[in-house]
């Protein structure tokens, strides 16, 4: 479909192009922005309330800095749509998260304009502290550095230890902080209740007029000189920290709050930042969905709503003709409070995911027992760790590529002390749209080399719940890993009475005899698609149903290296030192020797793209796992045609 | 050697009896503790400063709180000397960091008081709050539950985390933060001149002496009432609120400073804090190395010195009768100052080791190329990103196992954006002393599976040299990791002219036939003088130094895979996942069918000792992996014989 922008923005290639209008042309100018924001993603889908919220900023920072020698670091990054749109991406902007389109975060390959590849959250400004210092090396003095960061994104340790480093670093920083009380799910934490003190309390609000009316007194778009910065700084102490803002404590001088929306005023406010040398912090708020009524009333939905109706506000849902398969995520949603009130010790922990986990039912049922404790992945883990040294039973949930954050405190804080925590590593395999920064590629082979842990994955619903399940049991002692897949499962009959699995049991799904096929987790089902191919070439493939990867069913590999001297092994994973590897490892140790073709992510950077897309691209839909098994067949093949 | 306590001390075996004394003894327990740890640590070893600082908190905590009902959590866990002693292992505190002995560090299996197993920094708040957590859903209301964190520790972002959420959780957690400004090396940032600021302010100073005599008003010893307390709650408000200081910000009640070597003050301080519930910071100003004389003086020295005269303070090096091989450590640290005089784009970064690592001689010398960015791996690693994207080409050192804290940020900010980082993980492999915390054991296996990374490790100095001038060639363009261990090289004569290393290319040190024994790292030393042990036997070992795990060197892998039918790997890292793996996939990928033999890390927990007793325990020392080949070649042995 195509889209058409504004008549303003429609002529806007690159900033060059916005500096060239008047101050008061950028209202009109976000107004158009803001709305083809809207028209695209309505039809082609993707993030939504964040950039909407950051629309003016978006506007105001290529306004007024000289992008992309002055450098802008987008947090987490997907606010940053309208920057896309206004350097140069708005002609393919339709292409957005689509298999071979434009990235649906910053991406430097991309654009000059995107200085730092982003997706995780809060790294934004040791970023631009790097970006900073090196200038600083180099003597560009004019030369501004810029991090754009969430009150969410703040409350993860890196920014802290970035900010702890900034203060002192005395290179050209400026910290825009966009407060709009979000992550995906509501900001918590005493951060957060900080930041709404400062915005409603009349001290604050003195101190920013006090401030502000220092900086009116400076004559608009002039340039500082070293010596009026000094005075203003002097100025600024005054104010500044006689209040001791926790933002000051850290040596970052801070400025606001503002109205993020307002764009005159943030033009004329970065005017002033602008020369103001060394680390700086101004503090906007923002409304997250600004300008669309039903996302600024529910930003959750609305973070990455799918396709809508942009005048309704529909938004559009596959209707099933039958019962449909739950969401993975449901599953353990609804799983973990059936647990929960069965063994009063389970606990379920999660890092600002309550709805993308679907923890948020169990916060909503048992509030003393479920917990968001923020953008803290390293938090959650000691945290757990902590619980489970007092008897609790941890259910701690966190997407794949995000627990390589914590992973130092999974393996330090749990696997060390062999604490029985068990972690839910939602998001596992390739994630589909969101692309590399997010796909949950490295779980297993990061996770397989430390001792004491279990790491297992269920082919299906019911394997989840089952896994789960046992993961509780008071037999049960060790660290567990179970991951598994966004989105939909296959059995819509899911909900069955638990049933205890014994750690590093498989199970064979299907007998056959010229080729053995190991799965694990959810791929099992591309593999047993590929089985039915081969039955029809007249081939007899064996299909294993492994479930763990660590401990591995030694018994039934023996089985399976006894009988078959072919073998491929398929996962949702990075091939090398993962299950696959697994495998080779017991083969080495056992003296089998055998043909293994392994199948699952490549040692390459995967982009994004739907997930069949990818799994088709890897080599491990149903139909490559066939081609492996009947290219390691070809002689056979050969022989009977 | 016999070390006799003071009176006192002699007769506490556990806290009950410690809290049998009057306040008044305490000091004298107090000076009883610091001697037998100045006794004990002379002659035995081990970590010295840092519980000489706490000496008298650890009295005080003890004193003050019902351990081990009441829970105590030391951070990193180095100052848990005293701790130790006091809790049932006087008798056994000889044997601290000794094979078989007692850790160096808290652990849960050694003592129901060790509430929580430390090492790596920064973890305590996480933890006591997940205890408290814990207690608070049992009704538990009369449980504390303390963390005691130096101002070092305090800068790494996870203690942040945890601040976040202790402010809002409403559980019973007291954070002491042990403000001595000093990490290993003097700390470093904002916050620490955040804490000098407030130590030194007579606002502080002022406002301390408020709190204090608001406290002194209260009975002493005696218990509050609920509403005491919250009488007393509101009269602090008034008085700390106005100044907003930093934890004050993050809703934690902050008490302090007060000096931490007055014991009756801080058991006072202590008694008075226990009674008022929720999250509550109290800061205590310390000396590291407290009470001997040149451990204050330079605290870096005697973090942990080795074996000294305890009169006269001479600490005990080994004389060599010839010249002595360097350090690998300061091998990097003049190496990196040569190369930096060559490439004017090097740059270094530590977290918190500028000693530890030897990047000190850079810091020295070029104070705007070398950074000490404190106990912040994650923001160490992500500014080297942002560092590289302007074209420098920074060395990053982090010790092996601390990298794991920042094992999102290599992945996310590096490597996926293929930047041309420099690794230089230290203390990989089995560490030693510092035990199974500090053990580099996992970066060959977490590292190997992220795609575009160079994985090397040097047999000897002169190829830690070559591997480093490699890395900064402009032609070299990916993140490259270069592991090395702790402690002494090889080579007296090791500073030879810089020669390129292929990237990805092995060499063979010795011809054979029987067997090929493939290296990587200075192993590969234990793997020559096993050769010499099996020609005795008329065995022919092949030796192979591999120096790349990622990529690996394929045609020699070719060669020795078409000769050899039995190949025996050595890595000094875990062998799950690791280098012998690599291997194994090469094999599979490539249809051989040898017999492989892989020696490393067991897939267990390895505790501490001498590193020669570990690499001999897990078996490939000389003798083991000549026991391993010779194993391998029972059938020709026997032949021959």
């Amino acid at each position: 479909m195509n889209i058409t922008p504004g008549p303003l923005l429609g002529k806007i290639e690159t900033p060059a192009d916005l500096r060239n209008l008047s101050k008061e042309q950028l209202h009109e100018v976000s107004e158009e922005l803001r709305q083809f924001i809207i028209d695209v993603v309505s039809v082609h889908g993707g993030h939504f309330a964040a950039s909407l919220g950051v629309v003016e900023l978006t506007v105001a920072l290529h306004y007024v800095f000289n992008t992309p020698y002055d450098q802008l670091v987008w947090d987490v990054g997907h606010q940053a749509y309208g920057h896309k749109i206004l350097t140069g991406r708005r002609s393919v902007f339709h292409t957005n998260r689509k298999y071979h389109g434009i990235s649906g975060f910053p991406k430097r390959e991309e654009s000059e304009y995107d200085t730092f590849g982003v997706g995780h959250s809060s790294t934004s400004i040791s970023a631009a502290l790097g970006m900073a210092i090196a200038s600083k090396y180099k003597g560009e003095t004019d030369r501004q550095h810029i991090a754009v960061i969430g009150d969410g994104a703040m409350t993860a340790g890196m920014a802290f230890e970035a900010l702890n480093h900034a203060g002192v670093a005395n290179a050209n920083v400026l910290v825009i902080l966009n407060d709009n009380c979000m992550s995906i799910d509501p900001n918590v934490g005493a951060l957060k209740e900080y930041l709404t003190d400062i915005t409603t309390s009349p001290t604050y609000n003195k101190l920013r007029d006090d401030v502000w009316n220092l900086l009116g007194k400076l004559p608009v778009g002039k340039r500082f000189t070293r010596d009026m910065a000094s005075k203003l700084e002097a100025g600024l102490k005054g104010v500044v920290s006689s209040s001791s803002n926790l933002f000051e404590s850290l040596k970052m001088r801070y400025f606001g709050p503002i109205d993020g929306h307002n764009i005159v005023k943030l033009v004329d406010t970065l005017q002033d930042l602008k020369d103001i040398p060394g680390p700086k912090l101004l503090h906007i708020v923002t409304t997250k969905g600004k300008g669309y009524a039903l996302a600024e009333k529910d930003q959750t939905t609305w973070h990455a709503p799918g396709l809508f109706d942009k005048i309704t506000g529909e938004i559009f849902k596959k209707l099933p003709d039958k019962p449909q398969p739950p969401k993975y995520q449901d599953v353990f949603g609804h799983t973990i409070i059936e647990l929960a009130e069965m063994n009063k010790n389970i606990m379920g922990i999660t890092p600002a995911m309550p709805s993308g986990s679907s923890l948020k039912f169990m916060m909503e049922k048992m509030p003393d027992r479920a917990f968001d404790v923020g953008i803290c992945e390293q938090h959650a883990v000691t945290l757990s760790a902590g619980l489970a040294t007092q008897g609790m039973r941890v259910f701690c949930n966190i997407y794949s590529s995000f627990f390589q954050r914590a992973y130092d405190q999974a393996l330090h804080d749990v696997a060390i002390q062999k604490l029985p925590v068990t972690f839910c590593l939602d998001r596992a395999g390739l994630v589909g749209e969101d692309g590399p920064t997010h796909h949950g590629a490295y779980d297993i082979a990061y996770m397989r080399c430390v001792p004491n842990v279990i790491i297992s994955s269920p082919m299906n619903e019911e394997e989840l719940r089952n896994l789960m399940y046992t993961s509780q049991l008071p037999t049960q002692e060790y660290p567990f890993v179970i991951r598994y897949p966004r989105g939909q499962g296959v059995m819509p009959d899911w909900k069955q009475p638990f049933k205890e699995i014994e750690v590093g049991t498989g199970r064979k799904l299907r007998s056959g005899k010229d080729v053995a096929i190991l799965s694990l987790g959810p791929v099992g089902n591309f593999v047993s698609e590929a089985c039915k191919e081969l039955l029809t070439d007249d081939l007899q493939p064996a299909h294993y149903d492994m479930r763990f990867v660590k401990p591995l069913d030694e018994a039934l590999l023996h089985e399976i290296f006894s009988q078959f001297d072919k073998i491929v092994t398929v996962e949702d994973a990075a091939i090398t030192g993962g299950f696959g590897s697994a495998v080779l490892e017991f083969m080495a140790a056992h003296g089998y020797k055998a043909e293994v073709r392994i199948l699952g992510i490549p040692d390459r950077i995967v982009e994004h793209g739907k997930p069949e897309e990818l799994h088709r691209e890897c080599g491990y839909d149903a139909a490559g796992i066939a081609a492996a098994a009947r290219a390691m067949l070809r002689e056979k093949i050969t022989v009977t045609a």
